[in-house]
């Protein structure tokens, strides 16, 4: 099963995991400064060691993956928007059928690798991709300085060229009025917290990102420590607050199930709105208030009603007014599942 | 069945009919000058027709009426609030189990005879009243003058002493935005139509009496035919708009199904709430959209989320708080029957 549509541990509140190596390879100009030839040679090297490298990996250019696709790419976290506009036709991607591992090329570095896995997962993840760095580098030479480390396009990747990050749910926090101290605590860590949609400091679906912000003068096993140690403090944080409502009994369940009731019924929804929704369902869910959805129900409903994966799903392309009708059609067929 | 839980015809817009007729005793005075004595009179000799009578209609003092079957009373429109209140404990009524005739004792006139039923029925409920004001003739000794008519209390009511009077829910004509337009031509007309909760134009629930102004100069069919061809007018009016939002068959199956999964689903509703999403799937339920209810779930719901039914119905005293929480389970009770 693709790792998204997974439950992993502490998945009340980690949605997933991630980490990725920012990698160059030796003796070909850093994006920033490279032709479309050099950008062509990496493109060469990587489909050539393809085979060698496994894991089930295929490799795929960007041109060839038609919009829509790209935009299920995009809406699983696996691509960067940036990269998938693709102006010069010279992006490509290594991927896997459960498409855990999921290798940029020629995004900002020559090679983004990059791991996933829902619930907190971030040992396995390091070394998963600890495991893949390795084996590409036996094939590739990468560019790599005894002083610096790794050699990045741009210079916050300098080092390690690590980035680690865990997607958290924070409804509860959000409800208590208490997301803007931890968000503030968190900055303060040497981390980066951020809300995935909308603007400003409230998340649309109450979903945040937690990442490192250091990549140089720290070892590989000591972002990954930093990153737990934080995350584990958020955790916490937010199932405070999820006992606090939950004293609340009747005002938890109404407001979990107004969002159910709303869901299940309506005959159209936009993204946003459905985003909305689902977070709060998402709480009922993780609290063992809402017992017509189950986790599986909850993550397939988050996936397929994005703008990319409901087209893909539904396999058309509709427009805005079609889908939010199509939307509400999929969570009916999903919730009855 | 009670008349209130029934459906009649035309009951899409027309929810009930009602046809009232003031009378006072001879050679007794007007409740306005009239003595504790006097009152005492007028029940006691209508406590002794009532066997003679007959409708199956019982003679209830108010004061041995109980606060909440009071209020019930007042909800189902059979009562008024004021003469609920019976300070001086001169109040009774006479009704019948299906409470479709309740006559009031002691209200602003001695005798205010009343008959009601569902959905549109002003010509059987003028026939019957007619014929219950025939027998009350000829037991006692109307006050009445060859010149004015029956003799009334207020002389608004000198005449026919008669108020007829429909239930009218105008969902689509508010939601279309032509309500004040339709409210405008019938008060033109010489009737009066004004919303039956909340203030102002728009009616909580949407629904508005229309009832006669005038009761003098004017025979008894002529009020009954004017009061007809007026509220067929309306109800011509009001399906039009339903045709018309209909056209937009997602946009209203979409408002339609909110109010109901809300309905469904909330654990918690105010009383004035509830009337509102009621409103809308009532108008649901009457263009055959909503499958979950049936006319008869919607009138048990529309009775048994009032305040004083509610409790009638759980037998027992609630604050507003518990009344919010037990609505809800009742909804959820009616909708699964």
């Amino acid at each position: 099963m693709n790792w998204y549509l997974q439950n992993g541990k502490d998945s009340d509140v980690v949605i997933s995991s991630r980490v990725r190596l920012a990698r160059n390879l030796d003796k070909i100009p850093f994006k920033t400064r490279a032709s479309k030839e050099d950008m062509q040679k990496v493109l060469n090297k990587i489909e050539e060691i393809t085979p060698s490298l496994g894991y089930g990996l295929k490799f795929l250019k960007l041109k060839d993956i038609d919009d829509i696709t790209k935009l299920t790419l995009i809406e699983k976290h696996v691509i960067s928007p940036d990269f998938a506009i693709d102006k010069e036709e010279i992006g490509a991607i290594l991927i896997n059928e459960e498409e855990n591992i999921c290798i940029m090329i020629n995004e900002e570095d020559h090679l983004r690798l990059q791991v996933f896995s829902s619930g907190m997962d971030l040992e396995n993840l390091k070394n998963l991709i600890v495991e893949i760095d390795e084996k590409i580098d036996g094939l590739l030479d990468y560019a790599f300085s005894e002083q610096y480390g790794y050699l990045t396009a741009c210079p916050t990747n300098v080092g390690t060229g690590m980035r680690a990050s865990v997607m958290v749910h924070l409804p509860a926090l959000t409800l208590t009025g208490n997301i803007t101290k931890v968000l503030n605590v968190v900055n303060g860590f040497g981390m980066n917290i951020r809300g995935i949609y909308g603007e400003g400091t409230q998340s649309q679906g109450d979903i945040y990102q937690i990442s490192n912000n250091q990549s140089l003068g720290i070892t590989e096993n000591e972002i990954i420590k930093n990153l737990k140690t934080i995350t584990e403090k958020v955790i916490e944080q937010e199932r405070l607050a999820r006992k606090y409502l939950a004293k609340n009994q009747i005002e938890l369940e109404d407001r979990v199930y107004r969002a159910y009731g709303t869901l299940a019924f309506s005959k159209k929804l936009t993204s946003e709105e459905c985003r909305n929704l689902m977070s709060i369902i998402k709480l009922g869910t993780d609290l063992g208030i809402i017992k017509e959805l189950n986790d599986s129900k909850v993550s397939k409903i988050n996936l397929y009603t994005q703008v990319g994966n409901l087209q893909k799903y539904l396999g058309k392309n509709l427009d805005a007014y079609e889908r939010d009708i199509k939307r509400s059609e999929v969570i009916k067929q999903i919730i009855s599942e």
